[in-house]
């Protein structure tokens, strides 16, 4: 039986919890947040605590903390040669070097509270300071998902930068497309087959080879009906967008 | 028997083509293109023409072709009290009004050539000149979609336009990511799972409120390390973005 603790009580550490539970060579003993009412998810009471002083000795400490927090609770967390992760997809593995095993244990995934999430698929990029943490990590992830990856930290940073991209980026011309369809009074959920189509389109095929539409086709006519039909802002991210897929595809020279 | 008649050979005709074969009250009799070679997908060579002249007579006549050329193809074709429609998602109605029963049947979805869809999900927007006709063009499309919607001209511009925004330019940010996963030796299918999660979160979420990331979070740290590893039009990609994300979100004033 692998004994963790949980240091924090954000989305990722609520999911993490959630999925450890579910692994019966995983004991969750402990979840730390220094606000305790905020560790509600945890059922049990005894499992919880808000005083760092308290934390018990645990073969696996996961700090799902904020990155700007990271290295502070690092300080108040005595060494105990087990092994410590931070879950951040952008701070150095080194945030944790003051413990003699450490390392990254980041979940590539969007997290909110209230929607389930197949953790089976949720990649894990693991880092570890030395071969036999990593091959400890590599053990945990393992029994969690199907999907572990080995990353150092300038690849998880990149990675974090695309998930940006990927995730908030395009999260965010949902949004403006959901606006669009509010002032048009039309259903939102008219696009969400196509939205669907789009992200499932790129596990068969390259997404520069799935590219279509009249930025791609360089169909003058339509970006210039298009560009009448937005507001300033829109306007502007519909240009370089535009001006982004006609340069990547050699349509401009 | 409903007999259908489709003009074109692109991506939308094929699709089309390959829903219609599997519907027992539907009949394609015949498909159109000028450029004969281009009718491959039509197994059977006596339904194929590229003599406009030798159309035959149906009770649907699908247009599914350029935008450009609806007009002209319309000018060719005689009227024979059938129902004329055509496919797309910026052009007026009228561009057919030269028929009696005329009117729009555009599937809001991205057909590439060699990946299957599931039609039953496909949004069908439809449209028409008359209450008949109108009524004529839901009977065929509910064969096809348990998605049907009603839309008029300046509705489905608006939904085309929302298509580039969900698909076409969220593509391309999937293709950034990809091409700054292979710079940093990362394969791109890591970035896979959190695509089709972001994909599928708004459709329990408001994509409003599935906004996450350090644009919403105002990190600024984040930011600025960001844009310190992308390249000058990737910055302005990721700058434009961020301050949408937070003007809408009110994080700027």
């Amino acid at each position: 039986m692998i004994k963790v603790i949980i240091i924090g009580a954000g989305n990722v550490a609520t999911h993490l919890y959630q999925t450890f539970l579910k692994e019966k060579e995983l004991e969750v003993i402990q979840v730390y947040n220094r606000n305790e009412k905020h560790l509600h998810f945890v059922k049990d009471p005894d499992l919880r605590t808000s005083n760092i002083k308290n934390l018990k000795k645990a073969d696996l400490y996961l700090l799902a903390v904020r990155d700007e927090v990271i290295g502070e609770m690092a300080e108040k967390i005595k060494d105990n040669k087990a092994v410590f992760v931070h879950c951040s997809g952008s701070e150095p593995m080194d945030r944790l070097s003051k413990f003699e095993n450490h390392g990254v244990f980041y979940p590539l995934q969007t997290f909110s509270k209230d929607k389930p999430v197949n953790f089976k698929e949720v990649p894990l990029c693991l880092e570890a300071n030395s071969a036999e943490t990593l091959k400890h990590l590599r053990e945990i992830a393992s029994m969690l998902s199907d999907n572990i990856f080995e990353v150092n930290s300038e690849q998880r940073r990149a990675l974090h930068l695309c998930a940006v991209f990927v995730n908030n980026f395009t999260n965010h011309l949902y949004t403006l497309a959901a606006e669009y369809c509010k002032r048009n009074e039309l259903p939102f959920k008219i696009l969400q087959p196509l939205i669907k189509e789009t992200a499932a389109k790129i596990e068969t095929l390259p997404p520069y080879s799935a590219q279509t539409g009249p930025a791609l086709r360089n169909d003058q006519n339509t970006i210039t009906a298009h560009l009448k039909m937005l507001d300033e802002d829109q306007k502007k991210i519909y240009t370089i967008l535009t001006d982004s897929i006609q340069k990547l595809h050699g349509k401009k020279l």
